[in-house]
């Protein structure tokens, strides 16, 4: 079965997100961007906006996996984890709703199996992402280039799973 | 206009609700009760059935407002805060998707306003609710007797507000 990739990097007022391909030689980007919240201020309105601009994603690009940062992985700052806690919370159930599987990875994971270093800095990682997909140009913005790195992320740990 | 405010108390695996009516005779209760995640462990599942079930009390009895406890108040947890960021992201969405203005208050202001103390022990919240609402027993689960307690928060305080 094709796999298509869905890579999300969450956020209240940017989530990322980066669709690729895996074919017989080689991955290739679908589609990659951002969903904007445009109502800055208001949790509600910025997760319908999410919810829906994520939904949008899936129901027209169908993706068959969907991959995500871990739960935990910003537990030194609390504030920022239950912002993006909100935003996880619709982006699970829109998974959830269009029946795609979710996989979670850890930071560490994500930098380890692009760069070889679970410490790997931003640019490092930013140009493992722009090699592997053949990109001429570094994705912009992070958000995007995060969701990417998920998606690869993913790819990379399932076809080490399904060689054994 | 009738005011008929729906409370919430979120969590990933029970989210209690209560919803009361404000009459000219004082307040009562409509309908409390939980929504219960079945599937342990897994998220997506779980998001969904929270949103399915509060989507389902939201157009069944019809609120006019509905009210939880504000976003930081557990940062001393930052797993229970991220877990219970999932949870509120859906019930935000779920009050967005039925335009139902929604209200938060912190767990000192909630315990104030009902008891007279911000530190009020459970066992003093609890009789407090009861009385108020004329039970002749505490509610439970407790995951109820929270979300009747923002719920009277929010009357109490829009009473104080509209008074001026």
């Amino acid at each position: 079965m094709r796999q298509r990739i869905l890579g999300i990097d969450p956020g209240l007022n940017i989530t990322g997100y980066g669709v690729i391909d895996i074919t017989p030689t080689g991955v290739a980007i679908v589609e990659a961007g951002v969903v904007r919240g445009k109502t800055r201020g208001d949790v509600p309105a910025r997760v319908m906006e999410i919810h829906e601009g994520i939904t949008d994603v899936i129901t027209s690009l169908k993706p068959t996996v969907m991959a995500m940062e871990e739960l935990y992985s910003h537990y030194d700052r609390p504030k920022t984890a239950i912002i993006m806690g909100h935003a996880r919370g619709v982006l699970c159930l829109a998974a959830a709703q269009n029946s795609l599987p979710l996989k979670h990875y850890s930071a560490t994971q994500i930098k380890k199996i692009l760069t070889g270093s679970g410490r790997a800095p931003k640019n490092q990682m930013q140009e493992s992402i722009r090699r592997e997909l053949g990109l001429s140009e570094v994705p912009e913005p992070a958000d995007v280039a995060d969701a990417l790195a998920v998606a690869l992320c993913h790819h990379y740990l399932s076809k080490v799973a399904s060689a054994f």
